[in-house]
């Protein structure tokens, strides 16, 4: 990992929050640099300077493609994760609206699905949020149960972004194939794959999606650019319309320099993917263990099976998370208790409550998301300040005074 | 001008088309490049290390409102001009669609524009589009007999991106507020600044708009990044749902570094507008006259007075765009003909033809923009070749052979 450093944390901060953003490589940087000044030119521009750049997002459109063994024609750069899954939702959604207007999606689902399923609802949509089990996987069965006639889009995420669960997304693509008979072409299929990218194989012919979101920020690419795939042939209307930039599908003037970092850090994140994943899979584990055997009352939350190599989520009883995570940052660790959109409610995670926790559970959870930067020596630190504050923090609630 | 050099473009090439995209400045790159690396926090995070990058989202936020002369919180940060444009129309007409489903724009206004009303007329909108004189100017008494009970958005764009034709927009504001009569806020008023940025006065107090669109890279920011004004008080609907950034008025992650760049390059424009704008209506009118005075049967298009100060636009007779900007650009200019957007469409301007010009006409246009980098030997270079390839062009079109 030549390109991430731990200087990209000030302070040598330990930053366990690589769900919520991740600094940009190095590499990433450097590829990006040239398109903010010299190679400026606008992509649709005919003279010879643009073309520089319209070769630029060309290549990185290729690159792309290539990780998602895709069409390159099939990859559609937008501004990043949330804009993907607002035009996966309602542009799928539009695309097929002449068939049936119910939509399929879960429960666990990000907020950029869930509200745009909502905002479909409030235009007389009928949407099915299918419930998970404690380990955070959805039943097919109920998915089956739940496909109608006028089902034309249905929406599962790949891994969750609090507790790291990973859907059987092929098998979801095998039932509705299977499911339709005939019709087997008439449910469009999204999958919310931005906490997938550098963790799972994003091969889309495998996984069968016929849409699938990725944000550049999550793979350590830069915030404010992502990818929609979208299948050819599968039904799509535009929600940002213009100058007909990305086959009309997306327009706005490229984002160049941006689309560049993105495809950087997507064939660097799938290049070193398996060795990255069996160190973060040990760290993880290690932690897992660690806090199990040292804190007391303490509950994982999730599947320990089907989970991101990198994701810990874990409650403690009786505490709440705000103060645990100001004890944390005390001691140098940058964690979160839920989505980095989220950090600042006071609800409890609806993940976790869809998990069926109590109310309490699912306010003292802690998440931990580690990265490519993450050392031996992060993981014993943790393991060594987390029990502290822990204990410190019951003994403050339980009013008995500090030793 | 100190950050921006003629090496900005590469290889010596007189830049001509600021008005499809511009050099971000030094000053505004190296604003941004902390946050890629050293200050990456997500700023919706709660831990002291996201504190940078959340404070300086605010003050960038502060910065805009300090040149918009209006509150930080109206101002919403998005992915540009393109998306700005699109929230406007589709969430402008959405905030208001209970009190009448009826649109007021004009016929040259930019394609994200023109393109978001017509998804909306097939939704079942009504759309009037208002006509231009051969100025490219609307006329307030069409615009005043258009307005029925119905009409809840009217959008009239700042300064045109093609003839750099000004809007009254003031004039506008103030009829749309005297004849609404006590229904005085009940018709929302957008304006698409896009092109009028770093050459008109963006005070949305004085203008009298409730929402106004900005692009960064047109004010020599970067792409990717934008602004929508949404004054307190106007109906909107977000079009991105999910975390609820922007006060849940634009969803996604904070693109901190853009957003940063923006700001700061948007400060420098307006610091040094008044003396870049006398510098540039100086270098454009010298190129309408060297034009006018070298070139036999062209004709300047658009009004020469209400017009931005960087555009020149002119057609010649017996001469079409393409080979025009091809010889242009052999010669080291980069040029167009019109938006860049539609740069490989064959079709004539959809502009050019509002102001009631034959096919022939439109087709045969070409758009100088210049910039603050354009110097006095650009322009007579300019006065130099040009004439010199719209002969040639001529004489092979008529089949006299070249001298």
């Amino acid at each position: 990992m030549a390109g991430i450093s731990k200087s990209a944390s000030p302070e040598s901060v330990i930053y366990m929050d690589h769900a919520a953003t991740t600094p940009v490589r190095e590499e990433v940087l450097e590829a990006m640099l040239p398109y903010f000044t010299t190679h400026f030119g606008n992509p649709s521009s005919l003279y010879s300077g643009a073309e520089v750049a319209r070769n630029a997002v060309d290549v990185a459109r290729e690159k792309v493609a290539s990780v998602l063994n895709c069409r390159p024609s099939e990859v559609i750069f937008t501004s990043g994760g949330t804009e993907s899954d607002n035009a996966a939702i309602k542009g799928g959604a539009a695309g097929r609206k002449s068939q049936g207007r119910h939509l399929i999606t879960t429960a666990i689902e990000h907020h950029a699905v869930l509200h745009s399923c909502e905002q479909l609802e409030s235009d007389g949509w009928d949407v099915t949020y299918l419930s998970v089990d404690s380990d955070g996987r959805v039943d097919l069965e109920e998915l089956k149960r739940s496909i109608s006639e006028s089902t034309s889009l249905v929406s599962v995420m790949y891994a969750n972004n609090e507790i790291g669960s990973i859907q059987p997304i092929s098998g979801i693509a095998d039932l509705l194939r299977s499911d339709t008979g005939e019709n087997s072409s008439a449910i469009t299929f999204h999958t919310d794959a931005v906490q997938a990218a550098g963790a799972l194989s994003l091969n889309v012919r495998e996984l069968g999606v016929d849409l699938m979101s990725l944000s550049g920020h999550k793979f350590h690419g830069p915030k404010g650019v992502g990818v929609l795939y979208v299948r050819r042939g599968t039904p799509f209307v535009t929600q940002m319309a213009g100058g007909g930039q990305e086959q009309d599908r997306r327009s706005g003037t490229e984002n160049v320099p941006l689309i560049i970092g993105l495809a950087t850090a997507l064939e660097l994140a799938e290049r070193e993917r398996s060795e990255l994943v069996a160190r973060l899979t040990r760290y993880r584990d290690q932690l897992f263990e660690g806090i199990i055997e040292t804190v007391p009352d303490c509950h994982v939350n999730g599947s320990l099976t089907a989970r991101l190599p990198n994701n810990v989520n874990i409650s403690f009883d009786g505490i709440e998370a705000e103060p645990l995570l100001i004890g944390l940052d005390l001691s140098g660790i940058a964690a979160s208790s839920q989505s980095a959109c989220s950090s600042a409610s006071l609800e409890p995670s609806h993940v976790l409550k869809a998990l069926g926790m109590s109310d309490e559970r699912a306010m003292g959870s802690l998440r931990l998301t580690i990265g490519p930067e993450t050392i031996d020596e992060d993981i014993s630190t943790v393991l060594n300040v987390l029990p502290e504050v822990v204990r410190e923090l019951r003994a403050l609630s339980s009013g008995v005074s500090r030793p």
